[in-house]
């Protein structure tokens, strides 16, 4: 029996018990970091190779194919973007055109293999590509980038011919940025800003545009990847090579959808392991969007809920609004690691410290009461009356002399605080203009983070154009709002960081012992019996009752003294669905008489129903626990993929459900049992005792197990219901759905 | 038995039947709009009358108590706001100062005593206002505005000067606004603006800055009420008075809590007749924002389930952030009503489009796909591969020349098509300037409500400042967030102030026939037994298990034969809680000898764990319904509440109820149902029969009846569980707990 005898394990003795318990060996841990070609047991790659993306960033030549200098062309346009750029970033252009001796007074070449050096980007601004590419792949460019449209976007033809533009370019070893982009990446970022820079990915390349003209509120931007229908090139790539940037402190990115599940996780490992926070919109949130979305780039968004919890396991923070990527992801990239978790409120109104505190506590942030010695010190420059336990309300007039200096410094000196929010509600120059160069000061010598509110909707206010947008150590935003999600991600994402450890370093590589017993379980293209799922679960140490299969009343009387009463008898068979509905399951059964009476009924009604049985099962009983179920599904995005939730009327009427990508470990395991909204009855209510929580992630984990090793045997795979038993008595699968590809 | 033999009725005929069947009368339907002195059952009143603030915010002379023009004195600064003020409105004004000949060169007067007129506004700048009350009481000034801080907001010593100043108003027939108030209402409104207004209300100067500001960006402004302390004149009184002002187009209100519920409502009703939309943010969401917020102003946050229930029952439009005040306000104000509830989404991107169509669905709005001939006229001037059902994405180009403001006019001429929204991400000014200009044009020439989102974070740019900014028809939000709350609030507020009729019309005004026998079973102080909360029950026409209380063994199986086999056996008595943990409830009782076993093992545990027993219920078991929860709770702001929920887990442990303050008619008793998050049980899941919901709104009717007119006698009543039995069969409460005042 699973946890039987276990009261309060560590994890570690949690993971040891679990092997020693004699079943089956829980999911292997590794703890080797995955190289080059590595798989994990499913035949997913553990590894990818981050592409070299210099010469694509920073070429030294660049060949312009259909480059133009007629007036009213639109490639005259994006021509001469080229160029300005080509000279800033010291790049040599060739311009190349079949018939123009010369564009903008640099010599063209007729075709590719006419360029006077080999180039390292070639820019398409044909309608047709495919010719040209490989005449490019001759040349041996490293890099194309393709503005044509009309490719997976535009339906069925489309796709077919972006898979042929694709295989010329996978063919050639050259990587290529489109089709169906632009100049984005070639725009002209500002070189006067110091500090870490925010990256920028966007599948659209409007999209991006906000986050860009963050440079004219003083923030860096050092790279711009629009990335198109991403033929070759995807968002993951972009993701993994940012991630190794050293100037980058942030990565946003607008995702309409994914190529690949996988690659992104990957991408994503990447960023986390080097604590790179990765911000991301993601549409998809409703049938609209993902549909809309999947006509624009041609790609697919995944079940929200899937794509929801992959970004959680690997730390991205997804936001929903262009601005709160903004305001995020600029915090994101300039913030220093928090050195607490406490925030602050400090306003120079009672009122604007409420709301705030009201929001924030909302938002989730901790907001620490001050001690009361730093409440006497702050007491000495703000009045006895007003309010300083946190929320800081300084009622206004300290603000205006020396004494705002000192009760800032005095909040941030507090070891229990970590970021201190100014809500600036409506300017008052007198008071508003020195509190905001107090605070602007008071950033600069200080390793917390400071925030300021600027709640005015005018925004040309010098004090925030000038004096707070001018600093690069305060973290100024517009709204309430996008300040906390903004301070939230920041709290959290260094959390996350700390604690992470790569769930691809410990994933199973090869077969469990289950996997040849499970194999043979199998019958492609049918569902199994209830019987014969349940052996499936006991291949892999799943808990099930004591059961029999029988095919006679006296065989079923035998049984049941075997198994115990009371017993429950259900009708087995390899297509039966709905057994309770079509009452194919009598329970409580406590006596011979009874248990013959229950086969004769079940039988009558198979034959009545026309239904076919393999038997009848008679099983032991088994009550007392919380009704919990457990399955795998398929995400077209990222494959088998493992749920949990509560049973009865809370999965069937509130879709109660936590839902994970493998792999994971014990811990995210725990994550999904905690973020079930009816959590509290695993805890025990109305007098019931406490579930066997570590029973179930045993289950959980089991399953995950099954995802990997059976994953492409198994379209459908339900453990419904688990009765998960008091602490200590272990989690019993009572019946099982089990469909074979 | 209520409702065994209805299907489908209409709303009329339903409420005739719970009439027509006998028990006791469903709610009074009176129908009369309240007077002045009516009261409800209850007590409180129906009516309030509107305050008349004209010499308030207009006066024609104003007194300054404490003038000053001496330098640095903080008075100086408000005597030369005053000054400027009166001059611009008109007003003659009174310095008046002990000492002082003049102030900014107007003869003083010494005393109020002195004054030269009948004043209608005094505005006192004095630390101790109260002796200035009375003076100004004899001198029969009007209204009086009270800077001093100190009072309730420091706690109770404080609590009593504001008594003493609140009782000083009250005998003198003056209003007064404060204490701890401000100039706000004296500030500058532009004049130069026209169109519908917005009145502000704000328990807090400082968080009604923003709002004030939307005049730098057009938005006219017409009054503003910072109400401080509220010691006589209340949020209510403005949102009554500001309601019935011709100029007012919306009211926005900063409320951190509220003097009195009733008077919130009697308002908030006056404005939901009246068509004028409320936008409140209310500070209390988390106990950290409630405690801050009652520290200071000193009032009551109220329960924040019940105060966002009470706002929605009267259409007040709640919003958390000062930005979404300043958004919805605006637009609530200024958009003509709806003429349909379709929204397009037109972008120059499809990633735009996507994006913003996924929100917009998520934010519940409603985005019908637009006609095929609508799409083909669109398509005349959008190239034939790009989305134009709705998003409607132009590629960008068409937007540059004449075809923009086709397309433009092509939607708006959609008869499905209320309002159109352009997200503009990112401005490029080749085609956004022509497409704001556009948009601008084709907004003064329809009635349909056009709103631009300007996506990029400078905001510094003349096609936003100038040209958007400048136009009066665009609606212009600078988050796509914003703009949908805005306009989700706007449709909805419609369609709640169309269907709108005044729950106080019909609230009954005299006792039913039921409270006599119903005051007869209270127990002033006591719980009552479960017998005696039944018959209460029962007297409210109420459906209870038919259920006999018995004495001896012998009784109880002669009760049983009367009751009917399955029988329930509880143990009864005036003070017991948690019966089924005590095991003093015996279910599915099928004999005499288990009877007689049960009423043995009951009266075994009460002896034991010294419970005080007036004897033993047997009663009829009711199977196969879905369980609720019907009660009634106490609200410090509003009083006796009604709650339904759903039993057993899904209120224990998700706490999935719904709220109602009294008085609510049957609309309102079936939104309540149908916000539970679990409804779906209500209708029949895994094969069971949908519940009848007709009998479960009569319950919660009958306990509205019940909270009216025994508010004050009980402390707790609650029917847990009722068993809401399949449809046309009733429901019956189960068990009752009553604890009397």
């Amino acid at each position: 029996m699973l946890g039987s005898t276990h009261g309060t394990l560590t994890t570690d003795s949690r993971r040891a018990r679990v092997i020693a318990c004699g079943e089956q060996p829980g999911p292997a841990v590794h703890g080797r970091p995955a190289e080059v070609d590595d798989l994990d047991v499913s035949g997913r790659p553990l590894y990818s190779d981050v592409p070299d993306l210099d010469r694509l960033f920073r070429p030294r030549s660049v060949a312009v194919i259909g480059a133009s200098d007629a007036e009213g062309r639109p490639n005259t346009g994006v021509t001469r973007q080229l160029l300005a750029w080509s000279e800033r970033v010291g790049a040599r252009l060739h311009p190349v055109h079949p018939t123009r001796p010369s564009v903008f007074g640099i010599p063209c070449s007729p075709s590719v293999a006419d360029l006077p050096e080999q180039v390292d980007l070639a820019v398409l601004l044909v309608a047709d590509p495919l010719p040209v590419i490989e005449e490019l792949a001759e040349a041996k460019v490293r890099f194309a980038v393709v503005f044509a449209s009309g490719f997976a976007e535009t339906g069925a033809e489309g796709a077919i011919a972006q898979a042929r533009l694709a295989a010329a370019v996978n063919r050639s070893g050259m990587r290529m940025l489109g089709p169906n982009t632009n100049l984005n990446a070639f725009e002209h970022f500002r070189d006067d800003l110091a500090g870490p820079a925010i990256a920028l990915i966007t599948q659209s390349g409007h999209q991006g545009r906000p986050v860009f003209a963050l440079q004219e509120l003083g923030i860096r931007l050092s790279h711009w990847a629009p990335t198109g229908n991403e033929a070759d090139l995807e968002t993951s790539d972009f993701l993994s090579y940012f991630a190794e940037q050293p100037e980058v402190g942030a990565i946003a990115c607008y995702v309409e959808g994914l190529k690949d599940g996988r690659s992104f996780l990957l991408a994503a490992d990447r960023a986390a392991r080097r604590g790179v926070p990765v911000v991301a919109v993601k549409v998809g949130r409703t049938e609209t969007g993902a549909r809309t979305a999947a006509s624009h780039t041609g790609k697919l968004t995944g079940a929200d809920a899937v794509v929801d919890a992959a970004m959680r396991q690997y730390g991205v923070i997804r936001v929903d609004g262009l601005d709160e990527l903004q305001d995020t992801a600029a915090l994101l990239a300039r913030a220093r690691p928090p050195r607490a978790d406490g925030v602050v409120v400090y306003s120079i109104s009672g009122g604007t410290g409420a709301h705030v505190a009201d929001l924030a506590t909302e938002a989730g942030l901790s907001l620490p009461e001050l001690s009361q010695a730093r409440q006497a010190e702050l007491h000495q420059w703000i009045p006895e009356y007003l309010n300083v336990a946190n929320p800081v309300d300084n009622g206004g007039h300290p603000v205006g002399d020396w004494r705002g200096r000192k009760i800032i410094d005095a909040i941030l000196a507090d070891p229990e605080v970590g970021v201190l929010i100014c809500p600036i509600t409506g300017p008052f120059p007198p008071l508003s203009d020195r509190l905001v160069q107090d605070l602007v000061d008071a950033a600069e010598r200080t390793d917390k983070l400071v925030c300021v509110v600027w709640g005015s909707p005018v925004g040309t206010e010098p004090a925030y154009r000038e004096v707070l947008l001018g600093s690069s150590r305060v973290a100024t935003f517009r709204t309430v709002a996008n300040c906390l999600t903004a301070v939230r991600a920041h709290l959290d994402h260094h959390r996350f960081v700390t604690r992470y450890r790569s769930p691809l370093d410990s994933a199973p590589r090869t077969p469990s012992p289950s996997f040849r017993k499970a194999r043979e379980l199998m019958r492609p293209g049918q569902q199994l019996s209830e019987h014969a799922a349940k052996q499936l679960l006991r291949a892999y140490g799943i808990r099930v009752p004591r059961e029999q299969l029988v095919t006679s009343a006296a065989a079923a009387v035998r049984a049941a003294g075997l198994v115990g009463y009371p017993v429950v008898m259900k009708a087995s068979g390899a297509r039966i669905a709905h057994k309770t509905e079509l009452g194919l399951v009598k329970i409580g059964l406590t006596s011979a008489s009874q248990v013959r009476d229950a086969y004769r009924e079940l039988t009558d009604i198979a034959r009545y129903e026309d239904v076919s049985l393999d038997g009848v099962l008679v099983c032991q009983m088994v009550e007392r626990g919380v009704e919990m179920v457990v399955g795998v599904t398929h995400d077209e995005l990222f494959g088998p993929t493992v749920t949990v939730g509560l049973g009865g009327v809370l999965v069937e009427v509130l879709r109660d459900v936590a839902v994970r990508v493998p792999p994971f470990g014990e811990e995210q395991a725990r994550d999904m049992c905690a973020e079930l909204r009816g959590r509290a009855l695993l805890d025990g209510v109305r007098g019931r005792p406490p579930a066997d929580l570590d029973a179930l992630v045993e289950v959980v984990l089991r399953v995950q197990r099954m995802a990997l090793e059976l994953g492409d045997h198994v379209a459908e795979l339900d453990i419904n219901p688990l009765m998960v038993l008091p602490r200590g008595q272990g989690a019993v699968a009572l019946d099982a759905l089990v469909v074979c590809t």
